[in-house]
């Protein structure tokens, strides 16, 4: 049996599409707060900096995972199981987002350790896409993209061991939008495509 | 590579059925005050205007950003981003709509926070819509009608920033229904039309 | 514009597959009456009725959408805006749902009030699947199936009302196992229709 | 009427990869823990092996999903019904999930209550996938595969009741790693195979 790539997007658009819009969950006012309302929204931001983040990290992903299916025809086994470990890594990122956005208010000890945490979490999510740009001999080109993720987030991870983890937090932000707006297919829309039915 | 439209729906579909389903986790009633239910469920009022608010608003961008993709044949990156960022508006609404429930039954300085944040971001998402009907030389008529609620919102804002926060709680709700019941595609099924497999 | 049935149904999938799988985050053991499990597990009884209930009686509600949207070819603006307001009641039955399982072990107003309130919102969700299916003009016999509902749940409501309303709970229990079981289309697949690829 | 199969394994696709989803929302660190951050984090295993259990679990239980539907063309009543429980015990799942991950730490009464409830749920949704590749007459090869998930999960029951209930735990990852790795469609993806627009 061969899997059929369309039920495989559908699926695991399902499962991005969810791990994205969990993360909202995890961001919360305590009402008795709202007595001095803006102060309370503010002191939030570590959980708009993480939901930011990751909503941004997963949505390269899914524009990632879009652009290795749109060129595979079929998938076989293997492809397959490397798309489910890929799927169980993304619907964990709520975990280390949580854990990012409750340390950024504490202990340098506890921004480090969630620092590295999300950051090997998103390492080992590039890897897997690059495992299965590979696998489905996918072109170079959307590869080689990805190697900047793979160098970027041990770099990001050293950073916060040795130095400011801090930095680490906000060079993950800064990745997502640069791996957002180097996304293929930079062609315009001309007029003449638009139906006007 | 071009995006195909089919795949970039699908996955905002999933977000967006998300968003809105998830409203309903912030209405929750204490067991210890079933002993007296009436009253108990009816001091949930805030949450029932903020989830019918909430939903009604969801709603009515799906139906937009259906009228959207309905006349576009491809999409380039840039509507791409323009869409991802518009997902995380969307997901983002049921922490505003959790904050607006909380505080209907508070302050005025609460309500007014609560109000404003909630109306920024709705106005942000009419922004976006706007933005990609114009990308993708979607026609005016649709794009007409998001002005309403380009002018309408801020008009909410500066209400419940001058006068009466609670006030604008119920426009967006009549803002919500108003952009439901004017949705396109006024024309009536007729029996013709009517599969009888 | 006419809205396509295909991505009406999509985004309808999508919001009662959600609604239906909220329905667990409900069901919880207290860790610390972990150590007498048994207990604590069969405890939890009005959850898992309430569960189940509401499963199987939103399964029926996804049968009765599929049925009546098999037979549509397109969608006018009024039939998306009865379904948007289904979807709305849909997706607020996890909200009922636990209210219905934290009052089952509560006093016997408790239990009624949420009786009423979940019958009211099925009944609610059976008279939009009716005015779907006349809107659309689909055919007497689906239609005939939902009556049974549309009587028997204001039946369960005065059953609750006057006498006992756990009697209620489990006759939602035993409604939403006939529609189930009274779906349409009986045939049995033949092992002719059986692919061998 | 019959059913397509397209909706219905939309449906099926967006309640089970929700579920999957949602276990990830069992895991949580209390922020006051995270002064010492990595011993929070390593005390949470019992989340992280019952989240990686599950997750493999319905991964296993989507592609034999996958291989049952690919083999039928239409669907009759009485497999959307056998189709209907299987989701219903599927989405149920993130339950014992929860009761597993909390019964690790706690005393051996607990962890043995725990494996019971999960192994047999997990037998259930077994018993349903053989029902129905046999209600559809599929072929005997992904049934005979099934079995022996039929034979291992009472054994690793009757392991728990009678000797080590963390085996039996251990056993469910094994069980769901290995229904994993043997699931169908051995061959490679050929060169020959790949698109290149």
């Amino acid at each position: 049996m061969r899997w059929s790539t369309s039920r495989v997007e559908a699926f695991s658009d399902g499962v991005i599409a969810i791990a994205i819009t969990l993360l909202v969950l995890e961001i919360a006012v305590d009402p008795a707060d709202l007595a001095d309302p803006w102060p309370a929204l503010a002191d939030q931001w570590p959980s708009y900096l993480a939901y930011v983040t990751s909503f941004l990290t997963v949505g390269s992903v899914w524009m990632a995972h879009h652009g290795i299916f749109s060129r595979l025809e079929s998938m076989d086994a293997a492809l397959m199981r490397l798309n489910l470990a890929l799927l169980m890594l993304v619907a964990f990122l709520p975990f280390p987002t949580r854990v990012l956005a409750d340390a950024l208010t504490q202990t340098q000890a506890a921004e480090r350790a969630a620092v590295v945490v999300y950051g090997a979490l998103v390492l080992a999510i590039e890897l897997l896409l690059l495992a299965m740009a590979r696998h489905g001999h996918v072109e170079a080109q959307p590869r080689r993209r990805r190697f900047a993720g793979i160098v970027a987030y041990p770099a990001a991870i050293v950073v916060a061991l040795l130095a400011v983890p801090d930095l680490a937090a906000f060079a993950y932000l800064a990745l997502a939008i640069r791996a957002v707006l180097r996304a293929p297919g930079e062609g315009r829309i001309s007029t003449g495509r638009v139906r006007t039915d």
